[in-house]
């Protein structure tokens, strides 16, 4: 059975000086991989340092998570950069998460894009190329965690990329296979319980569940779970212990 | 004779956006090792992208030139980070340095400390030895670049790393072999032809010139010739010119 | 004759640190009002004091040149703030200038939006209100300059403020009184004696000339100068001249 | 009885963007004056905006809370300004302060330095003085809150400002009746009981009572509790109910 094991991503390393988003530690005892803000709208060299040194401690996977400079709008605004400084942010970004991942011993293997870069790089095909151009002129053996229905995976395979296809445990999804906008009711699921139950069918048919509840079949190697609210380590524990009792072992991809 | 050939570097890439600084493109002409800002007191992902791409086609060298994040004070102020965030800060500069040659198709090859960062690590031990922890532990195939009599080049030796030793076309010395304060008349030196002869006394006696007259002998593997003021093509011009008259050949230490 | 007399504004202190852009000094002995950048995306405390020192000495009259707060885009980029940013981003520039104005013995008598600001307030009506709410809830007695053709001029007029209206000395119009993009070919006029003989044959007609050649009646209380190039103040020079040879004084509006 | 009210101070508005720092709303609800940091160290304009809003409608009184640029370091790095620089910056945030509490329909009557600002203009007299400057530049109607025994407070009354002295509920103080560093053991004390009597104990001696246990006779305007961390509410509202069963009133200076 080929969703006999799973992945389990959380956005972490989002705290920035005395600022602090999120329980990195509650979370890097649960996830087996962990997207690391660079800095840009998120994070900060100390912060980096100590995520990626703990990640290594529990045995987690990492990647980079590259988003807009825009620390003030936490990376969720659209600041239209050219694809061309697009890719150069990107590739700043990734640098630094590897020189961080070392430092602390550790080594990035993928790039997960953040928030609006997210958004309109699984929208914007000059966008995704940029994404993707950054990645391989840096450094091609980087693999790519991207949403099963957008430009980013599809772009990324047709390069002969890398790509893991990850589902959001807790957001609903549009009859594209997208995300609902987050300004929509219902775009985001807060029940512990249904959100594992929700995880386990989409794993179980191999298909995303749309809100209006078709099915649509896609690739999943990766769940992703929330980082940056209060009940996030309280919906990760519980998907993962749902998981375990269904028999789907949780392992990194990597 | 040792002193038959001698490389030049510059400061450069330290424009930001919209805000140019130095004439970048001249001294890529004339230098052939270039310290390239990397987005923390001066430079950003573009500058930084076109900075190695022109090195890259001039066959100029480049190393990483770190400083404290500091954009609006030109990384000249001295901000007290502790030794292991200083560290963190310049290994996360490294890293994207690194990130950004290679984006380009270049590769970076050495270290040097910009301004407050500069000076701090070539005078207080904790500092110069948290810069080369964060060398060693992102590449240690990086080299340094610093002054003959400071502390960084000292310890660096101890550790076994690469160091070009350098010495400042422009700048007054101390008769401990260390820069006369930016803030004391006559630190700063300007006329092109006093320069250029300057540097060659130096070079000839394999010694440092100090404001005084005294000659401190000294290991010289690179004369760095400033960047960011007008005069800085003509000066970094004489000074090869008058270098090749005198049979000194400028080329990289890489 | 309502034309013998014109105010000419530039947008000035737009440096940052060690970083400059413009002659702020060449051009605050030409110009009768200076739109004076407030930290955001350009200037910083020290420029705006110096900046509001030397327009006091001059005689010039200042106001609050509010950005975007994107210095590495310089204020150019159109960042999706909502109407309730805005207004409070553009209040909060307000007060910065306000306080410097002072503390250099000076004081601010209007409001200019710079750049994509500019023209997103020129185009969208919510961000048009927003400047204007931020403006009348800080300082109801502050006037605003805009364009002759725009949504902010014509809003702050029903509402009753004091609005100078402004013409482009070297940017194109369209058809519809608005600026040719940048993007544009022919966008920015660069020949110092056509762009005075251009304003001048628009102060004469009382309408603006379009690229297409076509006559918008407008109101017209100052010209704009660019600040930020190589030929600023020759154009700048150049227009007053021609202005002073055709009989008409150039002096504030304030 | 010259004890029979007395002021409460916190910091304030100190979040930023997505990053949250305080329970403002459970402080704003005690305390009588908020010190609302104004987007330097910490706060952005829509924090203050709602700061300054929720301060009006709850009745207590504002003033501006200056720091250094350094959100990273939360203005806790001493940064090397020069005096005029430090003049610059203070007075651009005041401004700020004083625009975004008029644009909330309130309106700031004091200044209180922040962090490393705060700490340094207590004890050196050119920074002092550059603090002083500032307010009476932008505008001489403001107070000043300041340590009972350091520079600020005596700089001001001799140039005949309004100062508020406060004293720190739950910092310990030195022989001098400076604060004892956040670097030593005790320097911050937790116990809210503790706390509140310690505040009685003072206000009835009229002395700060220093680590050791002496009694530095000293006038109390105002007590500061901290907003910053999670104890914040409880101690506050501990102190506030223990001074009204001892009899004193909590009112605002203003």
């Amino acid at each position: 059975m080929s969703t006999s094991s799973i992945d389990m991503n959380a956005d972490l390393g989002e705290s920035f000086g005395h600022y602090t988003i999120g329980d990195d530690d509650g979370l890097l005892d649960i996830v087996t991989s962990a997207n690391v803000a660079c800095g840009f709208h998120g994070g900060d060299p100390d912060v980096m340092a100590k995520t990626f040194a703990l990640a290594l401690k529990n045995g987690v996977s990492v990647g980079a998570h590259p988003g807009y400079p825009d620390l003030w709008g936490f990376g969720r605004r659209l600041i239209p950069f050219s694809a061309e400084e697009t890719e150069r942010l990107v590739a700043y970004q990734i640098g630094a998460a590897q020189a961080m991942a070392r430092y602390a011993g550790h080594r990035i293997t993928y790039v997960k894009t953040h928030g609006a870069l997210g958004n309109f790089s699984e929208q914007d095909i000059d966008t995704a190329n940029a994404v993707l151009n950054a990645i391989q002129k840096v450094d091609p053996s980087l693999g790519l965690v991207s949403g099963a229905f957008g430009a980013l995976g599809e772009l990324a395979r047709a390069r002969g990329m890398t790509v893991h296809s990850e589902i959001f445990a807790d957001r609903a999804y549009t009859e594209e296979g997208l995300l609902v906008s987050r300004k929509e009711p219902g775009a985001v699921l807060h029940d512990a319980e249904m959100i594992a139950e929700r995880v386990i069918r989409m794993i179980r048919k191999g298909a995303i569940e749309t809100a209006r509840g078709s099915y649509l079949p896609a690739k999943m190697d990766t769940i992703c779970v929330h980082g940056d609210n209060a009940e996030s380590v309280l919906v990760a524990k519980t998907v993962k212990n749902r998981l375990n009792e269904a028999g789907i072992v949780v392992r990194s991809f990597a």
